[in-house]
């Protein structure tokens, strides 16, 4: 029934990656009968206790590798990454507050465009005069007196910056699309108020994103919600 | 490797629903290598050919199987039918028109809701007091003047009511959720200004919502866009 692939195929696109073969060959096996129930894991209902503890599982699996607090929530969402450029904004840029942008490159300034269509943003840092080549010394950074949040893109893919460490905002909420950096490293979650992370490089098939947020009702160490 | 599977189960949920056993078999057959590529379709660029020929395949056969004419846009988003609650009136919705909404049930219920969000909306019928069991007479039916659009669930599939005929609105943009109704019959798209249709009852997997859409360039006969 299933065809032999008797060719090793080698993708170096930055996304969607390649998955790897074990997991392909028991997708494979299992795509007409998963988990003995007679159906394909696509034909199953989201409220069945077989997809609802798979659900559990995956979230629980990706707090123990990164290892996520208990006061952060975990989202699987659709929409990929760029979702999140209106979705942040859109949740968590209240009036009277000023979105902080650190703009390092392609994606961060994608983010900062979208976040202008809802509400008042703020160039806290920017590399645009040197083709984004080098991020700004962080003593230069103008960040805002009543942030909602400050936005990086902790490594831009097409201008290839990448920060190094995890920028120092005080108590302002940070934000990172940390999407090429997800699940390569170890990262200190606690650091962060939302982290976005496209699945598509190093998580899983594209159009998949997973966002991890502070918990509001846990932390009330913010103007806003994280 | 792939195990065999000696049970049928029939699975009689209104969605995500049972997929045909020939296409989870290619789909199967395929995984590890689609189309003679060495990878998965889940591991190929968006912007790769192969790709780009399966996305237009895909809308040439459903604007085959639907007659869709061709001053329509074909959308396969993310997100499904829920997600054009809101997606409908943030991009319809404009200052100064209203949307009318026929209430028939728990989803337009639903729709109505988080269209109130976003701007002025106009219950024009609702059968909330008969406990949604018969469509108003299309008699006693209050459209606005300026309308942006009418919005209906051609089938509210949790009370049971469904609309036999598609509703006569004038030159309003007649907007529909057709989700239970989609490829089930023809339709005669060129009466509705947008038809949303949730996958996962008759397309496929749960998670696709495909949008047909009137094109504002090639038809000017509404007030808004479609």
């Amino acid at each position: 029934m299933v065809k032999t692939v008797n060719k090793t195929v080698y993708n170096f696109a930055p996304g969607p990656a390649m998955l790897p073969r074990e997991v392909m060959e028991q997708a494979q096996r299992e795509l007409l009968d998963w988990n003995g129930t007679g159906m394909s894991v696509m034909e199953i209902s989201h409220r069945s206790k077989e997809f609802i503890a798979l659900a559990e599982e995956s979230e629980a699996d990706l707090r123990d590798i990164l290892k996520i607090p208990g006061n952060y929530k975990v989202l699987f969402l659709q929409g990929g990454a760029t979702s999140q450029f209106s979705m942040v904004p859109m949740n968590l840029l209240q009036e009277g507050l000023t979105a902080d942008y650190l703009h390092t490159g392609n994606w961060s300034g994608k983010a900062m465009k979208e976040a202008r269509r809802f509400g008042k943003v703020n160039i806290a840092a920017s590399s645009a005069d040197e083709n984004f080549t080098t991020i700004p010394d962080r003593d230069n950074w103008k960040l805002s007196d009543k942030s909602a949040y400050v936005y990086y893109c902790s490594n831009e893919t097409i201008g290839g910056l990448e920060f190094h460490e995890t920028p120092e905002v005080g108590d302002r909420p940070l934000v990172c699309d940390l999407t090429s950096h997800a699940l390569s490293r170890p990262i200190d979650v606690s650091r962060y108020g939302l982290i976005i992370m496209g699945s598509q490089k190093n998580i899983g098939p594209s159009g998949l994103v997973i966002v991890v947020i502070r918990d509001r009702r846990a932390v009330q160490q913010s103007p806003v919600f994280i």
